[in-house]
């Protein structure tokens, strides 16, 4: 395809950003790829795997002459970088990120940013429980979503590009409201991997003895629930922090449901748990319909 | 290898009782395959797939000379089937179970066989969301654990021949109490699907337009709980109906943990958040390692 990009930075080469980097060379959308990491070992690793032309541990160099700035770090770092950088951007850079919290997102970089720069925030919602350079892969977001969250003074042109860019990966890209998007994820990624990481750390609780057994029987439905909870421990941090109001609203709703269910084992109330556990199965066949199993 | 069994009495014939059918034909360990199974669909379903020599919608009739009777159905209906096979049953029959909760199990069956017959409980830890006859197949319990419970007076023959069996079939054999079988798999098995069960519920009381976008984007993370929470319902409520006590006390531990992390997140607490996701890794690790993922 015809590039759509000259040079593009990518700050983090972590899962997503390597994922990001060598989507980017796979489809041929820009012509340069420059990453900048505080970890001096990423960026080496990134070269080494020939995933950009240069590698720095200053992100100020890593923007320069940039035409679109990636960011793939965890949410806390938005706010230091984005001042960092603001000077460093070339005329009418896009910047955009990859993060879980949109609302945040926004509030953290946009006003940092200088008014040439051209802020969008984006998440793609794919991964893996594996982190840094060697975890990504080209098709981590193929026939994945990719949600962007313009506001009503997002440049149109650079919505377009960061559409083009996705849509070249093999996502399928669609757009909303970045409050929506904050509490539609609550409930499909944050709850899940915040009730994934609680269950693991209830079973690392348990005596030595019925901990190593947790292990071996783990086919039972538990090692669906530790894959989950091997994600990476900085990014879902700030995940939590970030997303505090939403997540803390759907973790309520659960929590009642729960304390319902527990009410009925206890008392047993057999018809109460059966026609949940019917009802959730369905829930199951939609998603595979809608080819996201 | 040479045949344990001369005929086998399978009683329901969905995922696990037809993965058995399959297993036993597999390796050779019997000779003959009856089928008990109240529904007459199922049944003819396993003639035509080649499962068993005969099937019978009468429990009554598919014991009948048979050397080994294993109870592939939900919980609930033990104690009924106990009943009725008990005159039935071939003199020196072992009679055995797949059963979630091994207490329970015992409880149910036991005492209502004759005292010719021999009684040993045990539990297959494997398993998928599919049910049916069509849903089983040969290779589930290969590589996975089989866990007997057997009891004081519980015979030494029949114990070596059921554990031969789930040898033949692939599954590593341990032999555990009752009581810290029903613990261990309190935390493994039982508690993770009742989550699943809840958080997929959960997302279904939404209002309609978020349930669809939660269907859309479940890639984040939900929809490993859909998968789980797709598990035969009449199966599942049975477990929590049968393993109360064990239950209620891991989703105690659960619940207090959820708090605190609820507690963390209001109060933007990020260290304690970190700490957990850094512990919880190094469980999937173990998980690798033990070669159950």
């Amino acid at each position: 395809m015809a590039e759509i990009f000259d040079r593009v930075a990518i700050i983090g080469i972590g899962l997503i950003g390597s994922s990001i980097a060598r989507a980017l060379k796979e489809h041929g959308v820009c012509r340069e790829i420059v990453v900048g990491d505080v970890s001096e070992t990423h960026g080496k690793r990134a070269l080494e795997l020939g995933l950009c032309a240069a590698a720095h541990t200053d992100v100020v160099k890593a923007v320069a002459g940039a035409d679109v700035v990636i960011l793939c770090t965890p949410m806390s770092t938005y706010e230091a970088i984005a001042d960092k950088i603001a000077p460093a951007l070339k005329q009418g850079a896009i910047v955009t990120d990859v993060g879980s919290v949109k609302q945040a997102a926004t509030k953290s970089v946009k006003s940092r940013l200088p008014a040439h720069a051209r802020w969008l925030a984006g998440h793609p919602v794919a991964g893996t429980e594996n982190s840094g350079p060697d975890a990504g892969f080209a098709a981590l977001f193929k026939g994945r979503w990719c949600i962007l969250t313009p506001e009503a003074d997002s440049d149109p042109d650079a919505q377009a590009k960061v559409h083009a860019m996705w849509t070249a990966f093999g996502s399928n890209v669609v757009t909303m409201d970045a409050e929506h998007h904050d509490l539609v994820l609550a409930i499909t990624s944050h709850l899940p991997h915040l009730i994934a990481y609680t269950i693991v750390g209830t079973a690392t609780d348990l005596e030595t003895t019925l901990q190593s057994e947790v292990i071996k029987f783990s086919a039972g439905g538990f090692r669906d629930f530790t894959r989950i909870a091997a994600s990476d421990p900085i990014m879902w941090r700030d995940v939590f922090l970030n997303n505090r109001e939403a997540v803390l609203e759907m973790l309520q709703r659960f929590s009642e449901d729960l304390s319902h269910l527990q009410r009925a084992i206890r008392w047993g109330e057999g018809e109460k748990l059966e026609a949940l556990f019917t009802r959730t199965r369905s829930i199951r066949r939609s998603i595979i319909e809608a080819k996201q199993a």
